[in-house]
């Protein structure tokens, strides 16, 4: 028998143990820190695991990172190197985060927020609107999620550019690439989605100098900022005097440089910002499980995994 | 050269004359009442007309509709008839129309209302929630603004059904059609979505006892109505009294049975109503004028006209 430890010391793992026993019943799950022998452990599923913990595990076949993302995987600084570390790659997840892009894209052209002020005031104000069409969304970061969402989103009559580290195709979509053609991106932008993996080039990427590089001539007059990548990429002192500056029209931010958000930050009450907590693409734990339990049955019976990670890239 | 007349007595028609003397510089385009002969009037573009104006255009070659629904010309009781009827059915219509349901079916599965809640409490709860294929939406009407939807929703993850008079075959959709299938339509969607065309059939479709066949199985577990067709079709005093019973969990409307909507309405203030003022499919006039000049051209020419209304169906 194969044994499995949730090592996730900011939440409790119970549900997730057992929605892991129920997707592979011939696993002997168990949750950090309660976890027997070190050596017997074959596969770990982390988030902000402690250091050392990890290392600990002396047999370990396979780390499986809890999200999309893997930088709560790659902080730790004693992981060890030979361990492939796999990533949640999930339709489920994909389809939620593209919800919530498609949701807050909309909300923000179709002015929704300025109606809902209409509404506390009985106010009757069919003001004339745009299409869709006449706004560009940029998504930057065109992995699966990024790739699904810019889809969605030019199904629904935006226009769409996108950004990534490197060049990539994808049809219906124009696609600029690499520091070099960044700014061409930034200026063709008037609703940027970031969906960029948290590394050390991505750090504080959404800054000042970069909202001051977005479209000015979209039907708001400045950009507007959308980030469901981590909280580490932007600078929310940066967002809110570029809000309070005209540089920026609006922002909508599922992520924060700490979390939860602290009372005393000034994004929970700007009214040109929409805080949600962390929950544009939270799957269930019962999907996210079923994924693991799928990945471990063909490792097990051919040594085959998907969605590695390159430790080099940092995603 | 060809005579047009806009009769539009609710409200200005000088930037739609400017915009369609753009669009065909050969016409002659004239604002009711100042409209010189009437026997020398060719099209009419109408919204309200008063009665007896149009029926004393004596040489009129074609009725333009402004707007997807016909109810707004076919309730002048004096229309000749045998003119043909066209209404505006413009791929920018279409797309407007979906972005305001997508936007607002989104909005409701995403918890949007709650997350605003939270955020005006600096209160960070990242509470479970569940993908849109966990949510079924109901698409009554499904000419093209429904089978439009209806596509968009599917894409986005909603399971989708829909619902018409006459049997429709849609890819990917399950339809019901006439009267002997429409309960079992209600008691599969979680959020109904009216596109319905205002005739003497739907008149207060939208009612206590519709709500109450709705599903109660999805997340909310009770039902959810966005009206974008006529406000004749709503009762309103129904679904202030069913959201206050538990019967239904939120109501968006953009249209209602007065317009603008009158401030000691209800609907206004309640808090699981949204408000907007008519504006889920409002076109540019100038998208407008061009498709109505692309229809005369042919006219002219040949002698077609697309999109005529059926006076007999009323749409």
């Amino acid at each position: 028998m194969s044994s499995f430890l949730f090592v996730t010391p900011t939440w409790d793992a119970t549900l997730w143990a057992s929605e892991m026993r129920k997707a592979m019943p011939a696993l002997d799950v168990r949750i950090w820190p309660e976890m027997g022998d070190p050596s017997t452990i074959d596969y770990v599923a982390a988030w902000l695991p402690p250091p050392h913990v990890v290392k600990s595990l002396s047999n370990l076949k396979v780390i499986f990172s809890l999200g999309a993302g893997v930088d709560a995987i790659l902080s730790d600084p004693t992981l060890p190197g030979e361990v492939p570390i796999v990533r949640v790659n999930d339709p489920d997840l994909t389809n939620r985060m593209s919800e919530w892009i498609v949701l807050h894209c909309l909300w923000h052209h179709r002015q929704q927020r300025r109606l809902d002020a209409q509404q506390a005031k009985k106010q009757w104000d069919s003001f004339p609107t745009h299409a869709a069409s006449a706004m560009t969304v940029g998504v930057m970061g065109l992995g699966v999620l990024g790739q699904d969402a810019a889809r969605k989103l030019a199904m629904m009559g935006f226009k769409v550019v996108g950004w990534s580290r490197s060049p990539k195709a994808i049809a219906g979509i124009e696609c600029y690439a690499g520091s070099a053609e960044f700014d061409r991106f930034l200026g063709r932008t008037d609703i940027l989605v970031s969906l960029l993996p948290a590394t050390s080039d991505t750090d504080g990427i959404l800054n000042r100098a970069l909202f001051r590089k977005l479209s000015r001539k979209g039907p708001f007059g400045a950009g507007i900022v959308i980030n469901a990548g981590r909280g580490r990429q932007q600078v929310e002192d940066d967002i809110l005097a570029a809000l309070d500056a005209g540089e920026l029209h609006a922002a909508t931010l599922d992520v924060f440089r700490k979390e939860p958000l602290p009372p005393e930050s000034g994004l929970w009450s700007h009214p040109k910002v929409t805080v949600t907590p962390h929950i544009a693409a939270d799957s269930d734990p019962s999907v996210i499980c079923a994924y693991v339990a799928a990945q471990i049955q063909d490792f097990e019976r051919d040594g085959t995994l998907r969605n590695l990670v390159d430790r080099s890239r940092g995603y």
